[in-house]
């Protein structure tokens, strides 16, 4: 379970100096003030809770605050406050002046959330690497290493990126209640509130128990990425933002199935990428959802194809491949030529692209304010061609 | 890092069949029906999300949603209910009403912010056993063995226990922004909520940090206290439920200090319940505190003790025994001699009386309405003396 959606993306998620030798990523081209706007609403809401925090402990400050304030400063791409937003303005909200403002800081807590799902789910797959950079939990334990302290350090590792995470949740809370958004908005928005994190954590669940199952059931896997990309990266975030602007029941029902398009899209492009994407790109190994045993749609068409035309040798390939963390260079590129022969890389292509366009559609359904509907479908755009 | 305050108290929490084995606890024989209250709001709360999560997806129900229930269901003093309860009656908060029935249902949410609180420590600290039953990351690596699932059991059984506790502290959010408490009132005490959870994680990692750097220092673990069990467990609720309540300045203060002294004062006996509590009454193995290697001030006491008065000897002793998992029951009669010969024992609990004595000293300096003033000394003495 290592994609929550745009883990394959992550060189193009780095704002600092790291990103300077990608090209400008898609999604913050578009609406760089947004973006902006975001992280420095991040910025300042961090800020002053860590203000707070030196007033409790300075190791607690520096310990598990400052990991916090770094993992959310230097990265991510802001897609879910993007949506959000774009949720927001589809409903008729201001794009300026004070609530414009706070409905800003509001959408910009969600990144909070997100911090906390990586930061947890680096913790399940035991993944080493995040952003280019060590994951929390291998940085907490070298802490322990190199401060000579007692007991497993693999342990107090993982255990101190659990309270990091434990810690983004009730601060994302936080910031979205002390938004200055008014309280009927809050209240109105507040079933996407619960609905956004509750389907994260079914979707991470749900992905951890397919991966344990070994399940090639290509329908558990499009479930996963109904709750954990579409659910919870881009219908949930939309909500957000047209209950906040009052949207009636049509727009929240043209935005939750472009959302639910577009979201499993955006999830079988990462598939394809987390196989056939490139490390210089990606900042993450070649093949990594194949060492991880990951059961994709992409992963579990080819098997299905391979079982269907009575090539036996591919899907048995394929399976000794699947989970094995070792697994030679050379033997990607047999799973990669097989996966293309297979035709499944067609099929997950041609999925895609027909997702997209009813994503698209479905906002010609209702009549949505420009710039708007036409940013949606940008975003819709920039999300399935991307290769990072 | 197993105890967050009341764990050694884990058989006198079980409300069904396990729990009538051992005496009604002093907690919630003097708050009967505030804590029926409790635990009917608790219910019905969590009876309607898991209606919802059935929508969402059934394994999701079943395996993370239903554990999380039973853990709030079947465990638990209410005791940080109780205090911002009784929080709230200080401030002269109605005792019956719809708007005291909501402020029972906010101050309910707070269980659920523990329920993550106990669920992460058993994972940090591999405990296998909570309340008499095995811990949630030992059931789900039994479920994974069971179901004959692929991978490291453990791992996976760690990994949903996470999102066992991630889900309990959303949940907790929205069971208070849910609860029915007026808007401003909500706004009014949002401080404490804030406070409650960010010492909550404060404390625990300050508790992970304080083990792993071994340190014998009793300002640190006085530190530890104050943040993790005073803060989290006793001042944090009552300012809660004070300022749901409306209390000044000087009432808000003299809760606080009479928390800050209670708080540390029930850790103290909670340290020596960790040492010389019996299995039968604690529901935990013997002498646990000493075989995970904590440092409370009961034994970094000890240790000034006996190396202020040249006994190497006594301190070689206690050093070796404390995070020796293997320790034999022998060895624990040495080192519960040792405890007791030192004079830590006595001077520990000479300063859970004089605590106790203070905590009830600065409710006398306001003018509270009864039986706010009268429960919060009863509560008082309930804390320091148990034996469970």
């Amino acid at each position: 379970m290592t994609r929550t959606g745009d883990h394959a993306a992550t060189s193009a998620e780095l704002g600092g100096p790291e990103g300077s030798t990608t090209p400008e990523p898609v999604f913050r081209a578009g609406d760089a003030e947004v973006v902006r706007a975001v992280d420095g609403h991040l910025a300042r809401y961090l800020a002053a809770r860590r203000a707070e925090s030196l007033a409790l402990d300075d190791d607690f400050t520096v310990e598990l605050v400052d990991p916090l304030v770094s993992f959310v400063r230097d990265g991510g791409k802001r897609i879910r406050p993007l949506f959000a937003w774009w949720g927001w303005r589809a409903a008729g909200g201001a794009a300026t002046g004070a609530e414009a403002d706070a409905v800003l800081r509001a959408v910009s807590a969600v990144e909070l959330v997100h911090a906390c799902a990586l930061v947890h789910d680096d913790v399940m797959d035991g993944s080493d690497v995040r952003r280019g950079r060590p994951a929390v939990h291998v940085a907490m334990e070298s802490m322990h290493r190199d401060a000579g302290m007692r007991g497993d350090g693999a342990n107090f590792g993982r255990s101190v990126a659990v309270l990091v995470g434990d810690l983004a949740l009730c601060w994302a809370d936080d910031m979205l209640h002390q938004s200055g958004v008014p309280h009927e908005l809050l209240h109105r928005a507040g079933a996407a509130w619960r609905a956004m994190r509750t389907e994260m954590m079914a979707g991470q669940f749900l992905d951890l128990r397919t991966q344990a199952a070994g399940s090639e059931s290509i329908e558990a896997a499009l479930r996963v990425n109904l709750l954990k990309t579409a659910g919870y990266t881009v219908q949930q975030p939309l909500r957000l933002g047209a209950l906040l602007g009052g949207a009636g029941h049509d727009v929240t029902t043209a935005l939750h199935e472009y959302g639910a398009d577009l979201g499993i899209a955006f999830q079988l492009r990462d598939d394809l990428l987390g196989v056939f994407g490139e490390p210089e790109t990606t900042g993450k190994p070649a093949g990594d959802d194949i060492r991880e045993g990951k059961h994709t749609v992409l992963v579990n068409e080819a098997l299905r194809l391979a079982d269907a035309e009575g090539r036996p040798g591919s899907g048995a390939t394929l399976r000794a491949a699947l989970g094995d963390a070792d697994l030679s260079p050379q033997r990607l590129v047999e799973v990669r030529s097989l996966l293309v022969e297979s035709g499944a890389v067609d099929l997950v292509e041609r999925r895609i692209e027909s997702l997209a366009a009813s994503a698209v559609e479905r906002l010609s359904t209702v009549d949505l304010p420009e710039p708007a509907a036409a940013r949606l479908r940008t975003l819709a755009d920039a999300m399935i061609r991307r290769d990072v």
